[in-house]
């Protein structure tokens, strides 16, 4: 008997009533963990109704009392964070010093929007236009809103999208992904804990047609996003179709650059770390490595060759793994027709990881470290986001030519550079065609507090995650104009009439 | 023969060469006044070629430069203010005075953008995340951006678009109404004798196809658009269907609340400005009274009679007149059905204003003030923009339900209060579910540095016009995260190698 | 054996060295409580150089992580408010309420300074000045920052000076009141058990030679103060005279307006809290009202009078009392003469709260509350801040004249107006020359995100407590100008010399 | 029959009535160009009544309007831009095109401070507190302010401090050097040209005795000074003293590093720049070299030495000279004498300009460029501002050293180092104890839009110059708590009581 999540819906665990459930597995030992059912479009009609109820109420609050409910989930997550990690670890396979990050990175954006006080200000202007005429703006909430969110951080995505959703007064739906559903549920238990009015936050399982009934819904004023490309499009396109404000973030192809006198230990290092690191599937993870000289190359290559080596993949209790399984057997498959496709391609496999076992998970989907060298920009390996646990070397002859390949690459998540030199560190920052941008740092996530997004196909719409653009994103602007006629300061005595 | 329009591409006025062209009319005779060629495909990609090549090095310059460029724009306006005005007003019809009322509210739009170089900051951390890491971000420009603008305003809104847009370092696509297209040609010539380097500016006149041509391609960073509703969503769409951001202002419905409280005289004279200024084809114009109580309501009604009955329409140099002709003849005939359906639908129709000859201009697209009352929320003349010079009395019994009248109409543009009370101005203003508001003040236009922006059907979109909001919506974060291995300062000696 | 209290230096409670002590009553029974060590010229100096050498880390740590010993500071003193406000009413003699609503003015500051990896923000311009220039600012920790705080809110002044300060990354020498220096000793251990760091945060108990050893000392960057007038413009002159940055915040007499339109009952009611509450011991207490009109004056002395002779002096523990005793039997005494003198000047003495007892107290330094009518300007019971349980109605025949009175007294801390006029209040608010201003709002200290800070001889140099204001007073900008030679990025091949 | 200048007051040039002048000198000659009659205390007070009358139309004016009084101003400055330059290089000295440099420095600030209307907006929070509680924000003008400003930059500073001053809606009262008042009386005429209203800016020539006049008068709020350490610190005392607040900047000894790795022939280009251009009399002049290392030392000594005596002194007239004369006779003996002090003291000295004259200049007030080597930290030329063309090398041996100097120096104004290091230059930046940090930029002098301001004995306030500090500085902010009693929109009727 497989054990059945449910949906959390009006502050309390609810099942399923549609009938229809998707399997969650343990990606360590590819047994199914339990299975999550599917939310039918009248059961998110349902959910959305409860929350645009229960809004008017929180919205209404004060925002110092929202944030001492997000101050109190802070506490509940810490006295949680074990169980937390275990529970992710679980479902995603990543270790669990990584999932604890994923939590904590999310935790961050929670931190920073207890700010939601001062950053929910709007502006003030005294006589404006001609004398006695006010002009001023509030930042009001929009009233339910929507998040929908990626199997890979399954705590860090949806607590950045909550936080800053609910410190600005609007009732949240969540549609995290079906591969691993109970880390949004418990803390959407921890939230209610923390005393969370029922119905402000809902979290409803489901694939494309929770998506479509979110989508198409329309008291949902705004829609967040994090997965692939092709989705991103969609949803963004979706959401505009039916008149919301959207931000959707999309797939990834990070470029490290790696200057002739950087330091090629630290570089190899950091490119292992934020190449391999949760088996590469990261939107921030370095996919393409860029040696600018052949002598900076082929130093790079074969410190890279010797460190990929010693990899180790265990399963998520292994504390000595470097990392753990894919997410599913399909991810495994599709990340191994890519080294095969790399291979044909005419790219130099350096390392294979392909059919690797893990003694005792040997059901598991685990896939070795794979390293090429020699990839060029025709290469559908180049072109495409593999998402998996393979690195690939694109050498560069100038650092003109460095500069072009991120630049020129479809995708525009985040980019990083290697190098000592102030100069050219600058000139790369100001110049290279990508959202974030890493100096000597090779996973250039920005902290919460500064904002996160991605350029050209990797992000949608004008405003990015957390950080300040996430409250503009999740309010909207009142601007009002106010003049008085003069009143009773004159001495006026007037009466006023009663209404009929 | 008729006086044939141009394009303004690459520095220059320039023939269109698709063939294709549309009349435009001097509304005050009926007369035709120019032709104006409507751009073909081709023509809008080649403009967006060049503006691409200008935008490099225009998006390079510091920002002050770039805003001593719109200082002198500003006194080029201004010494051309009457030729402006006149130009405007034989191509849209509306008196002189308005006409340079519509110049001015662009110009101060242009007068917010010299504030560019302060605008354009990004935000600095250091320290941020762990010891020796920096965290910074640039608002860089987004490349070549495009404005679609509606006939009523053919300097302001023009103005609103691109003032933000150059002084951010884009490119800027403007395609404008094809009914009045002279005075944003003007004002490209007048950009250019400013300074601006050739092919920043491309005006280019044209139909649905100008539109679609600049909406599908991929250059094109971001559209913002205003208009009617219709129009706003299938734009909103379309450019997020091509990955673009957009921010689209459509139709209004602005009710004016006036309570038993307020000085009647003073609302009466408001709305009276308000209702049928610009012949009503103003996306603030005031469309609906709602006075509160029968008594308020027959006194409000008999004191807008009589100020009604009293209104001079005449030719654009008819300096006592109150307002001109509306734009077309298709309009004169779309407001009259308006008024025939408010009389079906049983509408009180106090005056009519169908049939209406200015004498010496029997070929003018005239329409007197029509005055409706007891108008009620399931006619179409209460749910529709109707844009013309007719006012509607929508009754209502209690504040409770005239505050709900505009919240729950499906436009959300603006809405106006008039009372003395301070506790009802403050519950509307906070309550009511519409995007700008009024005090006491009719037409609650934010001034330059505040923001525009209408909600509900009203705008499609998460940034505003003008104030800071428009230098977010025509810019893009990066956000680069920087730390540096030890160097020189250790003193170390190291040789740095040479690149193959 | 009366108890002897400490300092807390470098983490620890410490005992006093000098010899000299100050006794410390329990204004309730007129008991002397403990006794506590004034600190000598070179403890301080001691002190002052623990504070110098623990800064150094403290400020090098990222902001977050100095937010959360903060966020744990609240926590302990959520588990401890009982005992703090026990020890607060103790020592200061106000209700146990007014005790605990005393440390949540404070915590609501400390909750602000959460905010600080966001308000710590600096500036970033790219391209400034000419291409390839950037310019960025940082906000730095000054260093060694103190606060002087008075006795009337012995949690919440201290938190405010504390809470910026130390979330900016300074060390903070606190010299608190030593008539009720028991609360700020255990905020002080709370903040240890937090886990800041020691010697951050050092409490000095003392005197004047201890404000004077904490005013000349060169490694003291800033000094904030709250207390009466000459002590403020002494420190504010003494801090300028040594170099140091200085915020003094000084007395207070505060209107508070009844317009006629108001209502009478809400207005009354709202001047026995102001006026009466803490004793009348607080900076923002009511000290005037000032009905317009002959009407209003009449009918509000009636009500004022009435509910005056109502009102219920008790010790700390009684929980019907409407305020307690005062801080001193010189206290006392200072504000009987005060009596005196008004019904010597010709005010008309409504109810004399002189020569009260409470029973089991009679030790205790208790005052009856006071009611004074027909004050003139003239008089030194409306020039001086009396600071006790007083209220003096000082009548204004039109609103002109109620406008004047608070914008022309010496004092400009807070002023209120009641009224229903929405005119009346805009007026008011824009003109009046006072700091702080209430609509119907009697007591209108601004929220923690806002900022506190009163005009004219109440508030000395130019950045408010709490709110954004404050991390810029405990802050110092660096601007940075940047540009790179061309470098590595060009493939020279160069060779760094070696130091000698 | 020498020319006699006069004030500026109400609107037009005024004789002085004192009776008392100071001769104007040519430095260029060394003949009397003028005499500026010095201002009695009686003449300060009369300007500051006709300053406070005039204040309170134009701070009441919307800042709008404000902001193109100035925007004309701009213009007025365009085509005087000659006239000022030769006016100002008469007087004081410097070549011409650094006196247009002056000039257009001070223009950027007012560039900047068109942005006013945006700039002064306060902030608003709804729901603040409790429910139906609002709070928000105004900066209002501070009233009269005044600006003390020096001899070296007769147009730049005067022009930094007024311009945001009356942008803000203060009037403002400046004191300029008597040594060069010719310009600055020439832009008080083209302000009143442009439309401010008379007596919105007194320009009040005089020596101590005005500055005293100025700093005791109650009405006086604010006051800015740019000079000498002694008076900065002599007004920003007594400025305190009399309850205003003051931001005083004084002198400087800015340090440059050279790093071993910098680009030598670009490091001795930019130290002779910034070294003895305006032939060393200015704050951000550059006075003491470090070189890293024996090697580095060695060689930029050398290219010193050689661009130095290249250097070619002339008359203002001289289009090819580096620099001009000093101020006066005495500033040529005091530099004389620390040239002097620098032989005894042991320092190297490598240059000497002592003893030159410039043909047909005989009497002109000429000093050649003097360059020191072996200068040490002990040295009366190392502690002391020399304020004159001297150069002094310091070594040092390492970086740490070279850190060192400019963090223990008294002065903290501006820094700078060149390096081609990221690593180096970061740590610098974050470390250095001055206010202003140069990377590869010899005179960190920060763009307008950002602020202006030393550290520790270089300035002394919280607020810095230009930039938003400036409008911080220049305003006070008023804070307005508000909620309202339930009134008409409940339908109640209610009878407004008359005044009596």
């Amino acid at each position: 008997m497989v054990r059945e999540l449910s949906h959390f819906v009006d502050g309390e665990l609810r099942a399923g009533t549609s009938g229809e459930f998707s399997d969650v597995f343990n990606p360590s030992t590819g047994e199914i963990a339990a299975r999550v059912p599917l939310a039918s479009h009248s059961e998110v009609a349902a959910a959305i109704s409860t929350a645009e109820e229960a809004q008017h109420e929180w919205g209404a609050l004060n925002p110092q009392r929202r944030a001492r409910v997000l101050m109190r989930f802070l506490r509940l997550i810490e006295r949680d964070i074990d169980e937390l990690a275990e529970m992710l670890s679980r479902e995603h396979g990543k270790t669990l010093a990584d999932s604890k990050g994923d939590v904590q990175r999310g935790v961050e954006v929670i931190e920073f929007a207890l700010g939601a006080p001062h950053l929910l200000k709007g502006e003030y202007s005294t006589n404006a236009g001609s004398d006695g005429i006010d002009v001023y703006s509030m930042r009001q909430p929009l009233g339910v809103v929507a998040g929908i969110t990626p199997f890979n951080f399954p705590a860090m995505i949806p607590l950045w999208k909550m936080g800053p959703a609910l410190a600005a007064g609007n009732a949240f739906i969540l549609k995290p992904s079906e591969r691993d559903p109970s880390v949004p549920l418990h803390l959407a238990q921890l939230l209610t804990e923390a005393g969370l009015p029922d119905g402000v936050l809902q979290v409803l399982n489901g694939d494309k047609r929770a998506v479509d009934a979110i989508l198409t819904d329309k008291r949902v004023q705004a829609v967040g996003f994090v997965g692939s490309t092709p989705i991103a499009r969609y949803i963004y396109e979706t959401a505009a179709a039916n008149g919301k404000r959207a931000q959707c973030f999309g797939g990834a192809k990070n470029h490290m650059i790696v200057m002739p006198d950087a330091d090629l230990d630290q570089a190899a290092d950091a490119l292992v770390g934020a190449g391999y690191g949760s088996a590469g599937e990261r939107c921030m993870a370095i996919s393409v490595a860029v040696p600018v000289g052949k002598a900076t190359a082929d130093a790079l290559a074969a410190k890279l060759t010797e460190r990929v080596k010693q990899l180790r993949v265990g399963d998520t209790h292994d504390e000595r793994a470097d990392y753990g399984p894919l997410i599913t057997r399909d991810a495994v498959d599709r990340v191994t027709h890519y080294i095969e496709a790399g291979v044909e391609e005419g790219a130099s496999l350096l390392v294979d990881g392909r059919g690797l076992t893990v003694e005792g998970f040997e059901e598991g989907f685990y896939l070795g470290p794979s390293l090429f060298d020699y990839v060029t920009t025709d290469m559908s390996v180049y072109r495409d986001e593999v998402f998996g646990p393979v690195l690939f070397i694109a050498r560069a002859a100038t650092y003109e030519e460095a500069l072009r390949l991120p630049s020129e690459h479809d995708y525009g998540n985040g980019v990083s550079i290697f190098t000592r030199d102030g100069d050219t560190a600058r000139d790369f920052a100001a110049r290279v065609n990508v959202g974030m941008v890493g100096v000597n740092v090779p996973i250039p996530v920005p902290i919460a507090y500064h904002t996160f997004g991605g350029w050209k196909e990797s992000g949608f719409g004008d405003l990015n995650q957390h950080g300040p653009d996430s409250f503009r994103f999740y309010t909207k602007t009142k601007t009002v104009t106010s003049r008085w006629p003069s009143g009773i300061k004159e001495g006026a005595s007037f009466v006023i009439p009663t209404m009929q």
